[in-house]
């Protein structure tokens, strides 16, 4: 593969950016041509993706989908899909569209089928959750289970949390969904206080069963769960590989599903590790209807042409803004409070997986990789960083909006319309004001520049499909990107060294823990301060 | 005053940041310098900021102060701190501190003192929730309350919202509280099952008693409470400018407590904004005692020299790095999940604040001006966007430790550490690992540029006083960065055109509830399009 810097796109784009540079193809004059809309956005299924914001035209647009092609991102998304060892480092596939694959056909990674063992284990849950919503399993006292808890942290954590938030309106299965994720004991703690422990199951979920939190987390509940005289294998789950520590009959557990190593944490919220919590809070069945959501918009990113192809064409418009017009970083503004927790989701999925500095061939990039991406509900942001949107450092936004909103039953009318009705006439003019902007010479605190880009993004409502196309949309997006830049969207080293020096700094507190004489000499100046701050307990 | 473009300082700064550059000067070798933390960290109180692997030695830290005496901080924070009208573009002071301000002394604005109005209100608060705790007050049905929902967006919403998530370990009043912020009627329709109406409390915050998304949501409530056959008046309370139509007799409610137009929304969470939902949910003397911090940093922040103020010297950090060594972003990483909304805050306070074009008498700053900040807390980061910060582009990051947690007693060890200790190892693992990096030639995927600063800042337990700290710095810090810029840091035009634009969509929105034969014609084809969604129920 070449690197971004060597395509023959490369040089055209660099080109077309300092055109658009130029005053007479400001935002505002762009969206003013006729037909602007109906050539700048695509549907994919009951799925809007408008770009019509976005600092492009129909020559630019042309030259991305040529870079598109000459990377070769509809052919690498299939190979992907198909079972290819995509993550080149690891030597693994990427095969999170498996856990969502209802096409009855097979899935080989060489040669061998994976549908059997991801069909398995979706019906493993079906069984399992339906068996404590019926009450047929209950905690050791016998009452039945009216709390969850999922250890877990990272890609274990922050999706199901999404999609949990995101549905929570449906959950009528009389369970309580909480997250144990932090290593931090007051993550804990807060916890402990909210939650029945008789009527409460811990999920602990684990790729490897030694997540250094997450293992910290189990233990401190097993030893808290052991103390109250409740038997901690009757309140636990595992979500973990087939073999680790916890699919060990030597550490007796409820239940164990299988997790598997062509799903990288990030992408495996519609693997087991969604799939138990979530079908646990919403019932299995929703569970099913966010997979077929993710699935069909799985189908459209590997087959749709890429001038109809919603999620390439969103990375190619990322690209565009980070490689040649020069933004840092990208907002994501749902407006819904439903979605409160997809940016968080969102900021993991790509900056985890984009944010790298060498391609699959170990070149630097040449170019810069990842932008940073941060977003809080709309409205609620205008009222916080929008006036630096507005009128500080630039920088492109996704806005998500929902046509029906899930608590339809209040209709009261303030100014002549209803509080969606007014989400609505926000969502629709803050992408409008960024791009048109107001010139006031005689003020120039008033002054809007404008001239800022942005994507719009609609689905029509808060369903379990909706939010499974929302979460395969994303996803698509971020390898679509790193095939552009040819970088491995698939591993995390970069998260090995900060673990390693933990490492060292955790035996010494160990030391000090058994040796109250223990000196911290073997630290630097800093690392030392630190610990003796921990030891003394002041600063 | 002179722009940060035409200091004296300014060229040298950028000759220091090419000086900077060099391979010598990488953060490795500038933290192996003897005296390097006791040099580079400093205490205000017992709260400690270390910037010692900041990419900084002596000399620019020396050009960085001469900056700030050039700009003139120190006097210019005093003349905030004593009633000046700072905030130029509105011709009004800028009092938060006297909202938390315990000595006696007069503060004046043209001669007017202050002070009398904002201890008036502290005691009526006092008094108040008093009387909410012992029951002496409840609900139109005679019920005691039990939840208090806080009706407010922005600055109404993201301060007191951070300060309760950090104190709740300490609420012990009997009393829920829930934020009531996004006009989505998804976030009225959350509240709505959590809470007993009998038994609830609504605050509804706004200085003007016009800001249509809490006057929507405040109507959506005296609608529904009422519905219900209870008295609104008995339920309602609100926080607003004297002689608004929230504190007009009639329209009566069970109280109302007043907010001044010299303090800002972002810096109104020491004032009755954060007050009567703060004191309702933690008692009235956590909330004092949460001022009587603030006020500890306030005085320290007017008080010490340069080379010895924490915020002043944190916001020439900022300075340095974002204009001089050119990051876009920093991220803010709290090491306790207390903390967990401390991010969203200081975005608002911060990128509102600083997110400006033009100085205070209205020419170009030159130079960009505020960051963009986000945020997650430690370790849960670590496992999502951390990739980023090690291998991808670099940003600085702020990162916030606690020594004691809240939760102490649960006291389990893994690989011989308690939780609180192994969350203590990564928060001292980080930023040495991001400042030192690691070379891996052979395997360029495992290599860690390093060179990547942060700062470090220390609390020693999540008391009330040290969230007041933690606020009053990240606000001082702010204040002195647009000092710095010369921009107003207390206004914020920069929202106005989105509202303007909302209230053209609105009314044609509330034209189509009255005639439903209503065309969208007089609008551009993008806003059409999706008034046209809006309306049909699907894309």
């Amino acid at each position: 593969m070449k690197r971004i810097i060597e395509t023959n796109a490369w040089p055209v784009l660099i080109d077309h950016a300092k055109r658009m540079g130029l005053a007479e193809n400001h935002l505002q004059n762009l969206i003013a041509a006729p037909g602007r809309f109906d050539a700048f956005s695509m549907k994919a299924g009951p799925f809007l993706y408008d770009f019509s914001r976005q600092r492009v035209d129909t020559a630019v647009m042309n030259s991305l989908y040529d870079l598109a092609r000459e990377q070769k991102l509809p052919s690498r998304f299939k190979e992907m899909m198909s079972g290819s060892r995509v993550n080149v480092t690891e030597k693994r596939s990427a095969l999170h569209t498996a856990s969502r694959n209802f096409s009855n056909e097979p899935v080989l990674i060489d040669g061998r089928d994976v549908m059997p063992e991801n069909t398995h284990v979706r019906k493993q849950i079906k069984a399992f959750s339906q068996k404590i919503h019926s009450g047929e399993l209950r905690g050791s006292t016998g009452k039945r289970f009216s709390s969850v808890v999922a250890v877990g942290i990272g890609g274990s954590y922050l999706g199901p949390e999404f999609v949990a938030t995101a549905l929570k309106g449906g959950a009528d299965k009389g369970i309580r969904l909480h997250f144990l994720s932090n290593v931090d004991i007051d993550c804990f703690g807060a916890i402990v206080p909210l939650i029945d422990l008789e009527a409460t199951l811990w999920i602990i979920i684990s790729k490897s069963y030694t997540t250094t939190e997450t293992m910290a987390n189990a233990n401190q509940v097993i030893a808290f769960v052991s103390g109250l005289g409740l038997s901690p294998e009757k309140h636990i789950v595992t979500v973990t590989s087939k073999g680790s520590p916890g699919d060990d009959s030597a550490n007796p557990v409820l239940a164990s599903f299988h997790m598997f190593d062509y799903i990288g944490g990030r992408y495996s919220v519609t693997s087991a590790v969604g799939g138990v919590p979530l079908s646990l809070f919403l019932g299995y069945d929703r569970f099913e209807s966010f997979l077929k959501g993710a699935a069909e918009m799985d189908i459209h990113a590997a087959s749709a042409a890429p001038e109809k192809n919603a999620p390439l064409t969103a990375a190619l418009i990322g690209i565009w803004n980070n490689n040649f017009l020069g933004y840092p970083a990208q907002g994501l503004i749902p407006y819904s409070s439903a979605l409160s927790r997809f940016p968080a989701h969102v900021q993991q999925l790509y900056m985890e997986s984009n944010g790298k500095s060498v391609t699959s061939d170990g070149q630097p990039t040449g170019a810069d990789t990842g932008m940073i991406i941060f977003g809080e509900p709309g409205t609620n942001a205008q009222h916080s960083f929008f006036q630096l949107a507005h009128q500080g450092r630039p920088f492109p936004i996704d806005f998500i909006g929902v046509i029906h909103p899930h608590y339809r039953q209040y209709k009261n009318r303030s100014k002549g319309v209803t509080n969606h009705q007014e989400l609505w006439a926000n969502f629709i003019a803050q992408p409008q004001a960024l791009a048109c902007g107001r010139d006031n010479a005689d003020e120039p605190a008033r002054n809007f520049s404008g001239n800022r880009p942005s994507s719009t993004i609609v689905i029509e409502d808060l369903s379990p499909e909706n939010i499974g196309r929302l979460l395969s949309f994303y996803e698509a997006r971020t390898v679509f990107e790193a095939f552009v830049w040819d970088i491995n969207p698939f591993d995390q080293f970069g998260v090995e060294l900060g673990k390693t020096m933990a490492g060292g700094i955790r035996a010494e507190i160990a030391a000090a823990n058994e040796d109250p004489g223990h000196l911290f000499d073997d630290r630097d100046q800093i690392q030392k301060a630190y610990l003796e701050m921990l030891f003394s307990g002041n600063l």
